[in-house]
């Protein structure tokens, strides 16, 4: 619930009441993983007919569809409605673990939301079936995108279409020194394609700077001190 | 991922190793509610290089945005992009629970799943980020729909307007004689209101044999024996 902003917990008529004093409270509240806010506010009916009073619709979550003349719709399409109904108190009735919601709390319901899922494991368990329905409410309240990231992001521009050239004139150039585009017939074709390889990247200024830079230590070899790098290059080319 | 129709489950160097044969086993096979053949299935790689090298696309799952510059999609967006993608072998990459994946892992992948969640409260845990892809792969790959009912449902054809008109004409004269319609004036806007809510609820056949019935049954008092049922209304009435 506390993932995707939800925060009115009813419990009907829980058998060990609530709230718990034994160890299960430990548990409970462990399990919350900080959303404990969720467990201190929960409140306890009676009967379903009281914990639903307020709310001006109430879907009942099932995991097959129940031959009830009654609506049956996926947790997509009900969380869509209930978004759409700005300012209309809307609840979602889960049943026990084991045994699910019986006819008759089912028929407590305005309709039915069942999960598509394959036919042979179709059973959900009562925390995924609160999960995918929380799931599918913010998805439809709030949008389907990741939360706004932590980490100061640096984004590095697309690399000017003058950078690129740039880079592929250089890249080329060394290529071409090194025997590369062979025969020489084919160096044109060869040049597109390698070329088209890097558009496809989509690159950013620093992507361009950090394929530069490597390049460059293709070509000239490990890096030396610059007041050695004459003299290697010397001895390299056995000048 | 046995609810979804996913059954190629690669665990990367398990601490513990697999298959285990401490009393973990048992917890394993009874949380898997039936889904033991994945269990079984379940292959082990010493390294994520190794479990990913046949896939032709690989996602890795994060809480947050990790600001790698590489593509942060919604389930649904990547599970869209795999179903789409149709004979190819994708694969969905999870940390391990407490820690989640690092830098150097979400670099193996092609891009980034990230869960629409509320911010104060974003971190999944592992069985929840699994269900979500899972569900999200589902609806892509099967459609937004629940699974088929297992109960044979008896559905009553829509009511025709025939019957509609007939059960209106029925109660509207019921409700005549019993003095509902007053003032007098007011009757056409009032019988209009009537229909339009019985119009609202898309009766079927059943539905207006049901509250026909019961219209009766309020218009006429108790059931009684045939009879009887002269004498009982000569009683009513005072004959």
């Amino acid at each position: 619930m506390a993932n995707f902003g939800l925060d009115d917990l009813r419990l009907v008529n829980p058998r060990q009441g609530w709230p718990r004093t034994d160890d299960y409270r430990d548990v409970a509240y462990s399990a919350a993983a900080g959303a404990t806010d969720l467990l201190d506010a929960a409140r306890v009916f009676a009967s379903i007919e009281a914990a639903v009073g307020d709310l001006r619709a109430v879907y009942a979550t099932t995991a097959r569809e129940r031959g009830q003349m009654k609506a049956v719709l996926s947790p997509s399409a009900a969380m869509g409605a209930t978004a759409a109904a700005v300012g209309e108190k809307r609840g979602i009735l889960f049943g026990p673990e084991r045994t699910g919601l019986d006819n008759n709390e089912v028929a407590i319901a305005d309709a039915i939301i069942t999960f598509p899922s394959s036919p042979a494991y179709a059973s959900l368990n009562l925390s995924q079936a609160v999960l995918l329905c929380g799931y599918e409410w913010f998805k439809a309240a709030h949008g389907d995108k990741p939360p706004p990231s932590t980490i100061p992001r640096v984004v590095s521009p697309p690399a000017q279409r003058e950078m690129l050239l740039a880079f592929f004139n250089y890249l080329e150039n060394e290529l071409d020194e090194n025997g590369f585009f062979r025969p020489v017939t084919k160096k044109p074709g060869m040049r597109r394609n390698l070329r088209n390889i890097f558009h496809r990247m989509e690159l950013t200024q620093q992507d361009v700077r950090t394929l530069w830079g490597a390049v460059v230590r293709l070509a000239e070899g490990p890096r030396v001190e610059v007041k050695t790098r004459k003299r290697a290059r010397q001895k390299n080319t056995g000048a």
